[in-house]
């Protein structure tokens, strides 16, 4: 199978790489809009080309939209346009009510599968690519209703093949969804880091008491903004209601606390444990541990 | 020397392990109101004996108390009221000015030593003790002056054998740092934590679409409620002022979102990146990563 990549960063570039391990694809396409990352795609050879983009969705079986959602949604429509009878397109954006919506008219909206696999890592460009970032992931295909059952069967092969769980989902399930277990933790995350940040330039050193409890709950404000701004954009409405629950809870656990009520907080955080419940299944769903034993909470 | 190690817990447990390894400790004694911990650190073979507290300083080179923060502040004065001449007594707990001005006046104030090694993990009880645990961490000692030079000499004796950075500090001056790089990441991480819990109580299986990004931010959500509703009262003023900056910051990106504005938005993120810089050097300083390669951010 012919494959496109457009955006060859760590997403595309990753899918690139295991693709090509698996044998699905037998020649693969890049097409980004920075030549550099182009050359080092080149360079770290998961693409055996680079092209613009018309030229590459003429050549191709499969063209996978891995690109910042606002962008991916423009793309998305430029692709449809000029998709061969046969190809088909998926993008793997993190939002997917908009990218939905904006194709549901198309004439050739049955060619695309809307899909989000579960995966990825806070750093960016082709050089955070590796191997294996999917492999036990879930993957979700959002209104697989609105896509041709050849081209679902293309999707599903190819998530299978990368062996992902496989999730169906409506797109606006999935953005109310994902608001709560992806989008405000990293809302909150870079909250964390700037909040740190900020007296850090008053209190010289205070990093040095940080240890990996701290490592741990910043760590996705690592992440790229220009991929993380148009998410937030696209799914403001359920991320200002996720984050508004967040804020409210915060706001009675702060009341707590300023009463000193040691009782109170010690229930609030029992039922906050209740996580360990939720963090098992994750667990059980990555291959490896996310953090080896000797390095967990820090006082 | 022998030891009594008061509350043989994570801290305590893991601290008797090593103390035993590196031969620093030639007998310990542990002192538990729990009789089923004490019993399991004797399976476990990390104490060698359980005793009544009393009896125990009598025979005591050094004491280390391992309990929580309001309870260590009790214990310590009763440990003081009857410690032998050549003895001394050290306490890990994770706020200090508290502990500290109970101590103050105390007529064998000079044999405390008040220590907060930035080590532990989300895991509690004499099970979750283990080797390594402080291998490389920073160990605080607050209000050094207070202490003999005797006793200084031992806690830094200890925790160099422990292969730990030593960091001088005084008692406010920690408990005010602190707040921002360790208690206040403990309530956004419960916060998160409750906030999704309560979601999924109408939203079945919006578990499936966490990976390990929401994994990563949430994990401290899993610590034990004993020992941090002491320190959030302990330290609540320098909490209070650290959730009160993170809130207003939380408030101006929750605004941001609202306008839909992603030039804002990517600015404010790129600003959080900043952490990086940070990251990078407690990673240096933990000998290993926190968490594997392939486990990091999800979308």
């Amino acid at each position: 199978m012919k494959v496109t990549i457009v955006g060859v960063g760590l997403m595309g570039g990753s899918l690139a790489m295991d693709l090509r391990k698996t044998g699905i694809a037998s020649r693969i396409v890049g097409v980004d809009r920075k030549e550099e990352h182009l050359k080092q795609a080149m360079e770290l050879g998961f693409i055996d080309e680079s092209s613009d983009l018309s030229a590459a969705i003429s050549k191709s079986d499969l063209i996978v939209l891995a690109i910042p959602v606002d962008a991916a949604r423009k793309v998305l429509i430029d692709i449809l346009d000029q998709i061969p009878e046969h190809a088909i397109v998926i993008d793997l954006g993190s939002s997917k009510q908009g990218i939905c919506e904006v194709a549901s008219t198309h004439h050739n909206r049955s060619q695309y599968v809307a899909c989000h696999p579960i995966a990825g890592t806070e750093f960016t460009g082709p050089s955070a690519a590796h191997h294996g970032l999917f492999d036990g992931k879930v993957s979700i295909i959002c209104n697989r209703e609105e896509s041709s059952q050849e081209a679902i069967s293309v999707a599903e092969r190819l998530f299978k093949v990368l062996n992902m769980t496989i999730i169906n989902m409506n797109a606006e399930e999935h953005d109310r969804h994902i608001a709560y277990v992806s989008h405000l933790s990293h809302v909150t995350s870079f909250t964390l880091g700037l909040t740190v940040l900020d007296i850090e330039k008053n209190e010289k050193n205070i990093f040095n008491m940080a240890g990996s409890g701290f490592e741990s709950t910043v760590r996705l404000a690592k992440s790229s903004p220009e991929m993380w701004g148009p998410i937030f954009r696209q799914n403001a409405d359920n991320l200002l209601k996720a984050l508004d629950a967040y804020m409210e809870k915060l706001s009675g656990f702060r009341k707590i606390i300023a009463e000193r009520n040691v009782g109170e907080a010690e229930e609030f955080m029992m039922e906050g444990n209740e996580i360990r419940r939720i963090l098992e299944g994750i667990e059980l769903k990555n291959k490896e541990p996310a953090w080896p034993e000797q390095t967990k909470r820090e006082n």
